[in-house]
């Protein structure tokens, strides 16, 4: 119980430590890109949803709902209760993957003058392989618990592929962002050469950040 | 028989598409900065070292040694010889991520007019968190199965929990990678600007390997 209370207090940690980056330091989110002149603008306020909703989606989201089964949130709840949460809690996971992809590609194509190109980063592509993943662990989640479609003999037999399957969405999940926040980072740092020198915040929180993903990677894993 | 077959083919593309990378794109590798007036050098081909040692630690060596139980490329060979195996293949891993180390600091360190910074940025500070663990490991695998020290019994009690850090420290490896590929190809894009636009094998190349190490991690894993 004391380790799980520890593996929610880091995947919090994430959430406020990313929160004072995108705040603090990369200009907050908005709903309309910043005017710069004419036909000319900044939008990084509505690409700074893309780490917000993705920091909700899988340290979060996805993490509690991996632990749904074993270390629900709500301790007394029944296998039932369970499943109902682990269902809820992948399809918030899902809307905020969704909503994450979406914001990235809408902040890049309202850019003026010229829009930002869309899927040429090696972390666009980790991205696209692993939201992929996810819709089809999704689906498959549906098809195979949730509809009496399937025998109780299929069902059970379902169960080892979709946990080893729902692992690997949840690490490749946190991978993808590490990449993001390097590739944000070293953006920062050849573009905006921000004030500070190496060892400002601009550079620490990301760093923290990468090190509370792989804690939190481990502690939800090790309860399985 | 087949998906092992399949994951070692996997590993190898890392290795081969990595090597195309360093070697084509990147200005290969020697063992002194090159030259560029008074003062003045490029350490890069001093800096290959670190991917190319590093894709050899964690999708090669690593990789083959979290399998050398399981399925040991000597497919005959006994249980003492698979732990034969075991600790050679991590012994070498653990000597090219030592080298892979040096060979980064050595490059920043050589740079002229200016060294660059040691450890600035979020992929570093994965690095050494990775780089820790896979020495504690290493030496917690030492002590507890090498040396007649701990019991039958204590022996038997810590399979599991160096069963979990050993493939923890292979995923974190494989992470670790995709965030230095990502910092590097952004390093390039923006520093170096290579002709043939976003989509030249500057950037294709980065993100098939961030595709290949996913695979690997999942398909070694997947013997698990
Ligand atoms: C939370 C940390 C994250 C940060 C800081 C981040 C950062 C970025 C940045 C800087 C870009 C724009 C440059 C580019 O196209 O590569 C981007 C794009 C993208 N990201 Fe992320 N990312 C994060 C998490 C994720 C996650 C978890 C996924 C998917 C699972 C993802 C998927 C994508 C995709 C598909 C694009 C390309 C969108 C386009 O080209 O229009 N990102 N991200
Ligand atoms: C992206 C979506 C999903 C992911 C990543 C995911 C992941 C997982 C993981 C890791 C487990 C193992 C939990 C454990 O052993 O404690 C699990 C179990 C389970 N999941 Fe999902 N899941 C997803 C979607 C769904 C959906 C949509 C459903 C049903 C509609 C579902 C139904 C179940 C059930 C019934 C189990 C428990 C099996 C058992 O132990 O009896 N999952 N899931
Ligand atoms: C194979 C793919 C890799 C690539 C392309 C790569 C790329 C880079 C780059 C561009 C740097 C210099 C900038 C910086 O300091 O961040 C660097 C430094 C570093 N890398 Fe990697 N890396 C890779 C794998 C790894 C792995 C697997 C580890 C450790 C497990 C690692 C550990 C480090 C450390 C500790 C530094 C900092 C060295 C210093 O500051 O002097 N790298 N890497
Ligand atoms: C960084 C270093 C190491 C890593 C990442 C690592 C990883 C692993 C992993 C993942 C397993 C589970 C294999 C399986 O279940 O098929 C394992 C098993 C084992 N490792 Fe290691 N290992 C490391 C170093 C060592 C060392 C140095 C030794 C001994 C000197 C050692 C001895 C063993 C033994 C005896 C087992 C088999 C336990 C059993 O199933 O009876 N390991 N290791
Ligand atoms: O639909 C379900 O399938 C599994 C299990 O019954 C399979 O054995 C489970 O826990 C469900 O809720």
């Amino acid at each position: 119980a004391g380790f799980t209370i520890f593996t929610r207090v880091v995947e919090i940690c994430v959430l406020i430590v990313g929160m004072i980056w995108v705040f603090g330091y990369l200009g907050g989110v908005g709903f309309s890109p910043i005017y710069k002149g004419e036909n000319t603008n900044d939008p990084s306020v509505i690409f700074n949803w893309h780490p917000l909703f993705m920091a909700l989606a899988f340290p979060i989201c996805m993490a509690e709902a991996v632990l749904a089964y074993r270390a629900p949130i709500a301790t007394t709840a029944d296998k039932p209760q369970r499943k109902t949460l682990h269902i809820a809690l992948q399809s918030a996971a899902l809307l905020f993957i969704i909503l994450g992809l979406v914001t990235t590609i809408k902040s890049h194509t309202l850019k003026r003058p010229t829009p930002i190109p869309n899927f040429y980063s090696p972390h666009s592509y980790m991205g696209l392989f692993t939201s992929a993943l996810a819709v089809i662990q999704y689906m498959f989640g549906f098809y195979a618990f949730a509809f009496p479609k399937l025998s109780q003999k299929d069902r059970a037999a379902s169960v080892p592929i979709h946990a080893f399957l729902g692992k690997t969405v949840l690490v490749l999940g946190l991978a993808t962002m590490t990449t993001g926040i390097q590739e944000k980072t070293t953006l920062v740092q050849t573009l905006m050469k921000p004030p500070g020198g190496m060892y400002s915040p601009y550079f620490v929180l990301p760093a923290v950040l990468e090190l509370l993903l792989m804690v939190t990677g481990i502690a939800v894993l090790f309860h399985h």
